[in-house]
């Protein structure tokens, strides 16, 4: 069965969509990826992992696809001519809007399936905006996968490998391997950065940054060993990774 | 050559966009077309119009092509629940980040090609707003033909088949055949409209209407008699008449 | 009977204003026009056709005529000094607003007449927002006249004359011939554009342009030709053909 | 000479205004103002005050006279069914964008002719936002006149006369005695409010209030002795105290 | 008993705040007071004298103290690195966001104590502002004190010691004689503006000022006499007034 | 020395901050804690957390204390009377007025310390956008040290103690044992969430929530057993902590 939210008519809408029914909105990205990956990479990966997410789960767990949103905030590339970004209120209405319509349809769950970092903590706090405003219960997943589900720990990246690193270079590989020039690829792990005891990616303390802070390349992370079995299993292992949260999504109550 | 703004690399945007090249968007919805269309018919058409120019012309011309934008301002329709809407203040804002970022790239002229009706009022605004805060050259064109290139005038419409009617259903059926279900189309033309003089569609009174005002089913139109020869006949003489307008836009200047 | 709206007093327009009541609004502009005519054409016209229409008609229509709007959103001549302008977003604020308190008093129907071409978009976009927020039925009319009423088709000005050309100095000249000086008129026709088949005025391809794009005098046509007799049948004729709008707008419904 | 901003053309802009020219700005206001007076009392009032001043000093003193800003922020009438206002955030956005406009001319001083009472809040701030961010020296005045300049001060009304009351009904019936009807006026004084010490109008603790706080019928201050020879005595008298304090505008500086 | 609003709890909020409470929002500002005096001068005196006014007469007339707003609109010394000041904008929904909180609680009457006078006209048009939007009876006091109450006139700053002149000093100098350093103070009186009839702080004409248009030291009065006998003196004559404001306060009603 | 920002002169500020100061800008919130609980918890414990980290370290690493800012966005509590909140626009346009300020002064290092969770997302997003509009290196720190630093576990309270629980209890009795009531603590553990693999606290799937909708009451954790014993370990544990991030923020560098 289709479960793809566009392909439905507006009567059909009332028909299939109801309490029980999760909506899925995958958030990509058109940013600067370094020069050896297309601006694509989280619009791709994003829109190729819902997918792959609704067709293994969907039916079972009554999810439909809403259609992708490109582009999103990338302005840690601002400074990359050619990043295609909204602002972080233009970013703020967007969600505000489509919260407003997914409320309207009787749906109560709706996810959103970030594929670009940079859009985390704003979606985030778009999670409680929602379900403040219009009730929605409101969910917030990744496409990539923790070590304990397959996924490897990259310790040749120090843990950094962020923005157009291995596993994301391998992942897109694996989908659109036309796209992927690995001889532009070099290491650029911010050493610097791992002597420090706080102030690192996913250290206690938070930092603002750009991508251009730490090298005029703009990409974070050593893609010089991207593979496409490499990609293969992280992105297969994703799936099922997010099919398991989708299950529980499903059924998610407060409790009270 | 691939022509999709997307696929390039930062590093290429700096090589390949310059002052000669033009970047078209593609601007679509996510709203309801009556019980015989999904809500995707906008979307769909725009991306698919879009993507058959710019095979055709795009080498020629330079052109590029930018990531759809699936949704938009579709408040016509807020009625209905399921369609995905922008208000205005939003779809203003998204296409004042992307006027900003298209300008970063040294291009100097954006082309929007707007599939949805609602939008088209808005977006000539933006015209100008674009033009005058990044000094874009910046266009608005529409893929539907007028009579004088193809297009059939519809008189059995009286002219007023402008949403989910004979033309756009033959156009989507030509695309996505399985995505239509003429078993449920009827003929939904206002016809008290067709006595005025002045307020009408076209009219030289301009009127503020929803997609319900006229009948609760939300379509406008006869969409009985549509089929496939029709659509193809249309998207191909749309697509060779967005050519010509390309053409003449790629070496538009002021002349000043 | 006096029909000015703002000398009514409060309790008055519990009284007097009901559903079958039209208000209107008249917007003008204030801005460069080049050195044959004043800033505030696009006021005096919009003002005098407005209060003529409304001698006219008015009572036999139940008309009320609402203070004009003299400054609106002039941004095509943002570089001219001295040209008062609202940006879009102040703009749609303003009308807003309006729209709220109009359908505070039981009106049913808002008509903006106005003045200035650069605003018709906008104010196209606002007749729907008026409309979804506050149940009006708004209309958009225009003071000037189509060649089968009474026009000059103006084929000396490539049909280009938009702002400061034969007809709009005509018309001005027989409202205020006190504040024209044709003795510093050229032609200024913008003759490249002619040769256009698309991008051009009311071509099918709309673009985005600033008024000292064609010509740094910022005025677009041919007054040199202008004269009293011609305004004064364009002003005549434009006032009857607004009166048959008007005469249409009172009683139009959506039919459903 | 003439003074009117709006009749120079765009070149004489920049011939006749200058560092030393004063641009005067008259606002206004369409609002109930009770039974007895027309919505449109502060349009009127700020408009003929303002003309009058300009045509007494305007040529010696260099100043021009913006076209009428006729609607302001009269939201303390929002409950009246008619009147137009625009929200706090509206009128900002109109200032700044006149201030911007203004700044453009080349013009040092602007002044603000307020005739509404409920702007004044607002446009005291504004004074500070325009010259902050356009450089220009802002001003502030009313039409209406201390008593040491020859206004009267209305022990009948306890210093509350200030809506609809004895000096505005007199002004205003020396304007327009079409617009006054005396019959249905009535002594509508706050009496309450005249023991207060502190929260009184003009006193030291400044409160908010809305126009039917005190009394149903919108208006406060006893307008029954209202005449037009008082009316004419004030408004010669303002305007006489208005140019003096243009005069002394009109060479003001910080004395830095 | 403490009559700190921050040290309820949620239920007591609903318990010991109803229609009779009144609830004092200090608000202050960190803002350049020249070289004698800290940027926490405001902020200090609406806290300090806040506090004082609660612990005198809060539990008489069901007063509570909420949080001391410490920062605010000081955009007259944007021009001082350090300052620190939010927008018009901001402040404003400040104001609106903390209105709603406080309606939810059942209180009646907010009382803004201003220590800051550039917000004043703002906080004005927020008293307004939050009684429509909220329905709350809104005050605004400051923390100076009329001659008529024991204030010094301050002849010899010709009634314009407005920001860290002889007054204020003193008053800070009583409550945090640490932070003053009379040493560096000298007179710095616009003695132009005294000659003038109209446009001065307090004249009938209202100018928009930065505070380094009439001296870069950036502080307006003369400090050099200050004392903190003067200060003890104002301060509690200060607050004993504002006990009498607070007083008239808690009973007040519109009358009708 | 005093290293309270906000009581240096202006003159002070461009001698004593530069570019190798830190400025340290404390968060709080002024929300319901549950029965047990004033609402000033966050808005206590930033503060007093953030004087103690700048009086131990404040000196040897050059920073400054900007003053606590009470109040923020708490509208998961939005549900409980009394509860003082900003939205997140408020929010966000309060942190751009306030990083422009620093901005101005020289220094170049700011950083939050957040009372409160329900801001850590946005704080997160604001910390980009200051980098990019100012060029702030712009870090986030919280007041709470993890187990290996010094902090319990909290087994009992299933990871679940996140808001009035027995950490933050404990705490708070440290600073203020006058405002706690553990009479009327409870335990309030959402036992259901504790089952789930990926939707909870800290789980991969970030989710929106209400204070409410787990449990009236509006607290999660387990207050029963909390003591100033732990509240004191606690309390200066984060210190140190927080001491040595400071520390390391004071020499971060991006190393490009």
């Amino acid at each position: 069965m289709n479960r793809r939210y566009e392909e439905l008519t507006g009567p059909e809408i009332l028909d299939r969509i109801c309490g029980s029914s999760t909506l899925l909105l995958p958030i990509g990205a058109v940013e600067q990826h370094g020069p050896h990956l297309p601006l694509a990479v989280d619009h791709i990966i994003a829109h190729e992992t819902a997918t792959a997410v609704v067709e293994s789960v969907g039916e079972e767990l009554d999810v439909w696809l809403l259609p992708t949103l490109s582009i999103s905030k990338s302005n840690e590339h601002a400074w990359s001519p050619g990043t295609l970004w909204f602002s972080a209120a233009t970013m703020m209405s967007i969600l505000r809007d489509l919260g407003r319509a997914v409320a309207s349809t009787g749906a109560e769950r709706l996810v959103l399936l970030n594929g670009h970092g940079g859009n985390t903590t704003l979606l985030n706090t778009a999670l409680r905006e929602l379900r403040l405003e219009f009730g929605l219960k409101t969910f917030l997943v990744h496409p990539s996968v923790p070590p304990a589900y397959g996924g490897v720990s990259n310790a040749s990246e120090l843990g950094m490998g962020i923005h157009g690193g291995l596993n994301e270079t391998s992942v897109f590989m694996h989908l659109r391997p036309d796209l992927v020039d690995l001889s532009k690829a070099e290491r650029k792990v911010p050493e610097a950065l791992a002597d420090n005891q706080f102030v690192k990616f996913g250290g206690p303390v938070m930092f603002g940054w750009l991508s251009n802070d730490f090298d005029a390349a703009g990409y974070i992370g050593d893609p010089t060993g991207a593979n496409t079995d490499l990609g293969k299993q992280l992105f297969e292992a994703n799936v099922a990774h997010l099919g398991a949260q989708m299950s529980e999504i499903a059924t998610f109550d407060f409790g009270r």
